[in-house]
This record gives structure tokens, sequence and C-alpha cells, in this order.
């Protein structure tokens, strides 16, 4: 079986600029994978049509695949579609049925059809045409020589829908595709060069087939094993005897797998176990919160939480002692105690989490300086807490933060 | 005066296949643009010897500058720095200082060195060394025929200090750059399209070396105009006309410019009308409190709030009536009103704002179909309602709820 290619290219001076950061090539490599074409490059460039011209010849000698995103507007800077006209020799024609499209999209949210969206309907004629659901503008797909160019609108959502509903299927209709298969190790709260010292024997002993690449981001590292052979079912088999040698390794920082995300593996836990949860956040600021919810399902769990910014609502709606406030600080292991258990016990849950810290970049001092948080979790029979000593950075230390309080739910509930 | 052009590769499987979204790419290009140098091209490879000899190659024929990221790690797979020592035809020795950097990163973490790490002080011979202070891969500068190629560690926070502390200072000194100017207008509220249609005739009447760009997200329309020249006052000042020739016609969906982010400019308008604000939420759940919170400076007039995720919490910590759930439901006019009025007075602020929504994927209804959302607004003389039909995504209905809380601040604060 022959290896088929892909290659992304991503039209849009935002881009280039800086100005938005370009999510649909990670998305669509995604979905290519999964069927087990490879990307081999992704490219971004500007709204200029010698650009698209040279950087399309370009993939498409080195791809069978080349999906592009973006360009497809109706306003004057969005030139991929008369472009892609001229590359495949053909002309712009109005479709009926996409200008049906762009007007029933009007008529159904009670607006009438902007002129300037007319020229939306306007399709290469020898394009086939992919109907867009979400929006106005229509995907192109050109077929040709064995080899397929998709042109996509550049609005995630849009993009996503036609990927999964109609690129994808087409895709796999007009190519014999090979296996990769992925395993992904997830962990939290070891660093990449301490865990790579730790499975080192294990990595050297893995068959060709397979490959190990290190993931790290903040706090978290992802292990993945990359297998390519001919037969999904024995790549797993051949995969799942790896994972099971290496995990005991390092079992205790392994949190899941593939798409596995600490916040739904500490939701299953919770559920599982039958037990509610709630939040008292302040230098988080509902980050934790938010974490919790942005699962589905999460209400089984999940009661609510004070988001205690101020010392007032600390004392108000948490019931922590002003004698404790002016004695040992909004940040302190004293507060925290009483942080998570005044939560616990007001929303009437069976575990209780807190966090206080100066997220900086302002607030630090010799004593306490940017970065120093405590984090606590009280379940009514003891009450953990935690010092932290991260980053001078407050994004990065209210996410951090964040997910080191869902690590530590995730440890105690193992335990 | 010449244009210097740059472009930029970042290094990494994990890109390719979609497994982590290259941020990189967009910290560096915004970078570049500060200083006028525009960025022709963005390519993402994998970490395979031949495909980043040719990607180098060819970015070097096209630019001036060529900016690198990733494969610096200590592990197996991190191939880029033996692979920029082929191409520039160089071989590895090592560093003194580079190793006694490594050494003091280790000891002021009281930990060994790992024995693998000691790879990471060997460099190019014929590179400049760039320190890294916060990680163990020092970055390199080639320099060659009045052109620079750069290598970057991947992980974000280290490239972004080197990029600036280092290798934006060495490419002003090396190159002459022209000025390329941008003013963003940032709008919420109003569709691209219909925008795009109420400044048409200024849009055409722009002057040549001009150019408007629709930056489209959900809720949001940036407009940005980008002009070309070799002077930055008289560009502002250009420019600066077209702006107040279009803003007027837009008025009220403009929130700000260039970095103005809607969290900061309600932050703003509270601090300056000095007025204190609280949030109840459900079916954002912690979300808008982020939002908040983010912003440093925050606790000058965010309090704090209420994720009121189960009714009980609604119920004890709102004060939400249990005859307001059982008639109307959670999500409902009257029990948002009763949650914004709640939160104002529990947590004595001037403001209260509040969300209940179906989030989805679950829990719709003919009646209240997922994307159902009400939000209000508290101010102790008038509570104002809205309610949202939005999309059947959980994470778009949170966030996007939770800017529209924000611009509802914002107008109502204006008005």
């Amino acid at each position: 079986m022959k290896n088929i290619f892909a290659e992304i290219i991503t039209i849009g001076d935002e881009i280039l600029y800086g100005q938005i950061t370009d999510t649909n090539s990670g998305f669509m490599s995604q979905a290519l994978d999964q069927i087990g074409i490879k990307v081999k490059r992704m490219t971004s460039i500007s709204d200029d049509e010698e650009e698209i011209l040279t950087a399309l010849q370009e993939a498409q000698q080195r791809a069978d695949v080349v999906l592009l995103t973006g360009g497809l507007g109706p306003t004057k800077d969005d030139i991929t579609k008369k472009t892609l006209a001229k590359y495949f020799n053909t002309k712009l024609v109005e479709h009926p049925e996409a200008l049906q499209m762009i007007t029933d999209y009007f008529e159904k949210r009670n607006r009438a059809l902007p002129s300037n969206l007319r020229t939306q309907a306007l399709m290469p004629q020898s394009c086939e045409v992919l109907f867009n659901r979400l929006g106005t503008a229509p995907a192109m797909w050109f077929a040709q020589g064995g080899k397929a160019v998709v042109s996509m609108p550049g609005v995630p959502q849009e993009m996503e829908i036609l990927m999964n509903e109609m690129v994808i299927p087409k895709i796999i209709s007009l190519f014999e595709t090979p296996v990769i298969y992925h395993k992904v190790i997830k962990t939290f709260g070891a660093g990449e060069s301490m865990l790579s010292q730790v499975i080192e024997q294990w990595e050297d002993a893995l068959p060709p087939h397979m490959k190990l690449a290190y993931l790290p981001t903040w706090g978290e590292v992802k292990l993945r094993i990359t297998a390519t052979g001919a037969d999904k079912a024995s790549l797993e088999e051949e995969v799942e005897i790896e994972v099971q040698k290496v995990v005991p390794l390092i079992q205790k920082y392994v949190y899941g797998y593939d798409r596995d995300e600490l916040e739904s593996i500490v939701g299953d836990l919770l559920k599982s176990q039958g037990k509610t949860i709630s939040t008292a956040e302040s230098c988080t600021g509902g980050f934790i919160g938010h974490l919790f919810t942005k699962i589905a399902g999460s209400s089984a769990y999940y009661e609510g939480g004070i988001i205690s910014y101020s010392n007032a609502v600390k004392m108000s709606q948490l019931g922590v002692q002003s004698d404790t406030l002016d004695t040992h600080g909004a940040v302190s292991e004293q507060t925290i105690i009483e942080m998570a258990e005044g939560v616990r016990k007001k929303l009437n849950t069976d575990i209780g989490v807190a966090s206080s810290g100066v997220a900086g970049p302002g607030g630090g001092s010799p004593e306490k300086p940017v970065g120093t948080v405590w984090i606590a979790y009280a379940d009514g029979i003891k009450t953990s807490t935690r010092k932290l000593s991260l980053t001078n950075d407050r994004l990065i230390n209210i996410r951090m933060t964040s997910y080191i309080v869902l690590d530590l739910i995730r440890r105690k509930l193992k335990a």
C-alpha cells in the first residue's frame, strides 16, 4: 500500500501578522491522521494571488491531498476563489443551488440578502461544490489525476463541519490509506527530562516501527507512541504491550490516555465515587469552576463555588476569620484551610477545594513573591494543603494552579 | 529602503499530527511586524532531517531572516541542532558557558544534572549562542551574507523571552527596516457582512498604500488598517484621519483599538466610574469571573462571585425563590433577575450580572433548545435582561455568553 501524504495551506494576512492563531491546521491534521494520512507540511501564506498559486503548486508536487482554508469571505481581501479558478484554468459561474443556500441563510434569520453577498454564489465551473450549512461560503473540491485540492472557509466551526461531514468521507473514497496508530500516555507533575531518564531503557528497546515523542506543556507531559504498519488490530496489540511495560515505571504521574483530559478524569472519579465538590477561588478567579463546568454532565458532581476575590467576600461568604486574614494574610496556609473548609460547609458538598495566591505581575513581596500560591483540599476528615512557587506570568499562574488543584483532587480520590 | 522579509519554520511531529496548536508562529510574526518586517510564509514540518534541510533552503531563498523553533530538547526525537550543524557545514562542540548555564539551572533547583542533559551544551561551532534563562536549550544565531537564521526552543515562554531580549535587538541591528503601521478597530455585536456594507464607500476611497482586513471571531469583528511607507509619524497621522471617518459610522459596535480587550475596557470603565461588580454564574460556570480576574488590578472593581451551578446553590447562596425555579425553571427571565439582584445584594456591589442557560450538548427541550441563555444586569435602579439563542457547542456558548455579558456591561456603563 502506498503512503498518502497531505499538505495544509492556511491563507490570510491576519495569520502572518500574528493577529489570529491558526487552529484550523491542527484540526485538519488530526482528522487526516485518524484515517492514516500523514501531513507533510503546513504552510501559512497571505491573501496574495502569486503566493497562493506558488504554494499550491509546490504542495501539489509533494502531496496527494491539499487542504486550503481562508480567503472565501465576501470582502475585498478575499481572493482564494478567483485564484483557484485561475489555477485550475476554469471560470467563475453563478451556482443556482449555492445562491439558494445563501438566500435561505438570510431568510431564516429574517434579514435581507446584502448585495455584496451574491458573489458568494459564484463558483469555479470545474469544482464540486460542498455546501456549508453554518455560513455563506461553500467549500470547493477539485479532483485531478488521482489528487485532490479542497478549499474551505477559514471560520473554524464551518471548516470543522465541512471536514467531518464531507471532506473526510470523500478522501476515504478516493484513496486507499495505510495504518498509523497513536497511543498517548498523559502524565502530570513530572518534567520531561525526569521522565525520559526513568523510561530510557524501555524507549531504547522499542521495535523499529514504533516512535516515541515527548509533548510537554505546563505541568503536563504527554508521551506519544506512534506505530506504522498494515493492520490496525495487530498494531494496537503491539502498542498495548509497550504501554503495559512503561506505565508501571511512571504510575503516579499517569492520569489518562489519548483524549482524556484531567478535568474529565477528575469528573469521572467523582461520579463513580458518588461525591460532590465545590470550589473557593481567589487567585484563580473562577477558572477552576470553568474547568469543571466545561465538561458536559458536570452538574452530577459540581455544585458550584464562591469566587472570593476580595477579603470581604472571603469573610462574608466563606466564613474566613478576620483575625486569620489580619495575622497571616490572604495568601497563607491558615486562610486557604478556612476557605476550603468554608466552601465545603457552605455549599454542602463532600469535598471543598480552594486557591489563594499572588498571580502577579504586581502584589509580590520578598516574603510572598509573585507566583506564591496556596491550595487546599478538604473532605471533612482531613484538610490537605500545598504551597506552590510558580512563574511571573499571571495567566500561566492561573492555569497551572487550576490544573494542579485538579491533579490534587485526582490523587486524593485515587489514594 | 529595501523590504525585509522573514519566514518562520516550526519543527515538530506534534504540530503536524495536530496534537498541539502552534502559537509560536503568531508570537514571532507579531514581534517582527512591530519592527516593520513582513512574514512571507510560515511552515510547519516534522522532526526529519531531510524536511528541515529542504524547508530551510527554500525559506533562505525567499527571505532575509528565518526563525525556527522546536526540536532542541534532550530527547531522541529532537534533531534540529545537529541538522543545522550539517546545513551550515560546521560541527558540534561542547560550549563551556552553555554547560555552566545548564549546571547552574539544576543547582538552583537543588537537583543533579541528568546525564542526558549534558548534550544540551553541544553547540554548532559557527553559531553565536544565545542563552536561555528559562530552560536548558540555548538558541542559535547564524549570520551569513547579510542574512540570518535563528533557531529557538519550542517552549513558548522560552522562545518569547529569547525573542524579546536577544533576537529582535539583533535583527534590528542587522537590517534597516521599512515602516508598516497597523491600526485595529475592535467591534462587538455586528457581523462582518453588515459592517462591510455600512463602511463600503469609505473602504473604496482608502488611499492605495492602505489596506483593510476584516478579522471575525465569535461575536467580534476586528477591522485592521495596514499602511506602508517610509515615515512612522506621517503614517500614523494618515491612518488616524481614516479612523476618524469610519468610527462614527459604526460607533455603537466599537469597543476599542489595537490590543484593547473587552475585559480590560470594561475594567477601565468600572474603575473610572468607581463602581464595583459581582457575578452570579450558572451556565458560564466561572468563566465570566475568569475574564474579570485575568486582568491585573481587577481587584479594584471585581469583588467576586457565586458559581451557582446547582439549583440548591442558586437558592442558598443567591436567594433565588424555590417557587421561581419550580414555575419558570432555572433558565428563565424570572430566575436570572433574582440571580443578578441576589449576587449584587449578597456581595454588596454596585452592579450584579448573571448568566443561566442550556450550554449543551444535552439538556435542551423544544421550548428551551440548546443555546438558549438568559443574562441580566442589575444596578439597583433597574434590572435589564436579554435572551440569547446561541449554538450547539458547549464551549462556544460559554465563551460567547461571557463576552456578551461583558459587552452588556460596557454598553450600560457608556449609556
